[in-house]
């Protein structure tokens, strides 16, 4: 498959992906869905009228509204039509955009010259725990390797909610918290920047169609309701986690900041690149089983690039295969209780950790909770993030001469405030 | 002061409340803001153009949107001039309303014909743990009384991110749900409905103006951000929640549903029945520090009505002044790490439990942990929760000669889906 739009080899973003974004320019500030095309942004407010398939033609309005929430909403019906009929409009082989130098010229918008913003709004936020290798390695460390995992690990994603409103996208700088902690275990805490600052490696994926309260949401349908992936960055304090999340977990240590890559890869785009899940022991409960695969190969690396360096040192090579948990699986245990979900929702994954060293997600592993340097490069090593370290994290799954990317998802730390 | 309206001396909404909310009746379904008076709902959106004050002259269609999201971001000058005006429209001296019969036949609605909505729009919900009686009684329970409280609790208001999708408005019935527990320690996990429902008595505060991402709120001027209070029940699937909480909190054991009572309180219209702090010892942080009273005189009562019964046990007699954490302080903790709040956040205080056994504020703590029953009159008793009790919780401040209420806040417990 071949567009009639020039796109590289090593693009993220051949006509094998188009992924979803939110977008705005100089010249029109206002929010628009746009679907990446190379280098290119191909914008779907314009050519709205020409998705005029059974589904899409009486939902033309979701390409013209400013999230793709209204878009993730309508289903997997919609969501293959509208991927179909872009490829068709893409296609080298097609006359119906290719042909129209009128319409070319609004449709397109270079990248470089764009603004993203969220995809969509965001009703609430989960973040699961499902990489065994990361709960094991963090586990490991505060409670000693024969007490690793918790007795409810293997039965259950465990998962927690986060905070909504400080899920950010790529490109929005963080800024060094303030807050208590204890830096000795017999001594009261004291108040000042978190100097254990860290990233997660995550991914994380949107809601489609929701559910109402009280009603779950099967496994078997549970694929019907995941429209697509991001790469997430949950930056996390770690000196101000340990103080508080007694007994009711993470809280002001996540919510500084969450960051997302702009482009929602789609499960169809993802779907060549599926692999076996995880062999899981002991079986979990039926609500939880599935045996078609929903594991994906998604390389995942982290950089770190220290302020004023023209140099991003690798600290972590990852890939979300590690997963224990697949997204099935946590959008059914999700809503075993009833919950409902809305079309935006986004739920992570958790910091997705392999089984070696250098697949470790996070600085709290990969320093080995400080007790050693990670090299990035140029003579530089760290510990934990400081303030200027632009953390870039890219994914994309390889195939035969074309990728399958997400964009960069990127954050520079900036200083607290004095207090 | 008096209404025009008529106004019974144990009515919740008499002219020195004006409490807001969201409505819609049978023959006008769209959901528009409306002020309580008496039996009555005064619906904002007919008289919108009667605020014609410095700031709401040009704010009219705050009142003419579905959420109160509009007129909690516009803040404490908009707020005083808005009740300030509604006092003059509906007082008993003032012809505006009073005297124009064909405007009050169009700008009053009966309560009993209106169908009450969320009051706004949640774009997240945090659940604090701020009642030093409760967080000591679950303490106790789990890790004995000298452990009682973790070591975090008296420096800093621990709180969690609950979900917002499941917050739900008074009588919406809530579904016991299926989950994972662990009846005994040794033995695995096992699958089926809650055994262990419960309610939790708490009042929670909606958020006005917000703040940017990488900002605090000072706690000088926390006040200004916070709109007014509901009564809350936080649903909880005690048995649920022991299985699944640990290491990240609770989660799917919360997220069945939570219930807020329709009206939202004004701090103005609260003022009058402000307290002393609880004396804090530690003394917190400066960044916590105010000297300021912002506690609460309001009354808390929570009953159970069994399925099919006309009488209401009351098991419960608690008062908000017993929190040791003030929601300025909660606000102020919740930023300092620089997280953005939004106009609409719901921010709750815990379960709100006394120190005197009837003022415990959930069954965990009225049957302790189930080891002894609740009578809830007409020979019934109870340990948690049963298939179609409903539970009723009441708040007031009583003034002399008036009370300031919240109305009802309800919910009947509906039987799990069969496994």
């Amino acid at each position: 498959m071949q567009s009639f739009i020039n796109v590289s080899p090593d693009s993220h973003f051949p006509i094998q992906n188009l992924p979803y974004g939110v977008f705005s320019t100089c010249d029109n500030t206002a929010h628009r869905v746009g679907v990446a095309i190379g280098d290119l942004i191909l914008d779907l407010s314009v050519i709205a009228h020409l998705f005029s398939g059974p589904v899409l033609s009486s939902h033309q309005d979701v390409f013209r509204q400013p999230t793709l929430n209204g878009f993730m909403s309508l289903g997997n019906t919609a969501w293959k039509e509208a991927r179909s009929r872009l490829q068709t409009l893409l296609s080298a082989d097609s006359p119906i955009l290719r042909d129209d130098q009128q319409l070319r010229a609004v449709a397109f918008v270079p990248q470089k010259s764009a603004t993203m913003h969220l995809p969509a709004e965001i009703g609430d936020y989960t973040d699961f725990y499902s990489s065994i290798d990361h709960a094991t390695n963090v586990g490991t460390m505060f409670r000693g390797k024969e007490n690793a995992l918790m007795p409810n690990w293997k039965y259950l994603p465990v998962g927690y909610h986060g905070r909504a409103s400080s899920v950010v996208v790529s490109g929005t700088p963080i800024r060094r918290p303030n807050g208590q902690t204890r830096p000795k275990d017999d001594e009261p805490p004291t108040f000042g920047p978190c100097r254990l600052m860290d990233f997660e490696l995550e991914m994380a994926f949107f809601v489609g169609p929701g559910n109402k309260l009280g009603e779950t949401i099967p496994i078997q349908s549970a694929q019907d309701h995941i429209f697509g992936m991001v790469v997430m960055n949950d930056w996390s304090a770690r000196d101000i986690q340990k103080w508080e999340y007694v007994p009711l977990g993470p809280f002001l240590a996540k919510n500084l900041g969450t960051t997302i890559s702009p482009w929602v890869v789609t499960m169809e785009a993802l779907a060549p690149f599926v692999v076996d899940n995880y062999v899981q022991d002991p079986k979990p409960f039926p609500y939880l089983q599935h045996s078609d695969k929903y594991t994906y190969d998604i390389n995942l690396e982290v950089g770190i690039k220290p302020d004023g360096s023209d140099h991003t040192g690798v600290v972590c090579k990852s890939n979300f295969r590690y997963m224990y948990w697949t997204m099935k699986q946590q959008l059914a245990h999700h809503t075993i209780t009833g919950c409902n979900v809305r079309p935006g929702d986004l739920m992570a994954s958790g910091t997705i950790s392999g089984p070696t060293e250098e697949s470790f997600g996070s600085m709290l592993e990969l320093s080995w909770r400080g007790s050693k340097t990670v090299d990035i490069g140029k003579n530089a090593t760290r510990k934990f993030l400081q303030d200027g370290d632009e953390v870039i994290i890219n994914g994309y799954c390889q195939g035969k001469g074309y990728r399958i990317g997400f964009g960069q998802c990127t954050g520079k730390v900036l200083p607290a405030h004095p207090i």
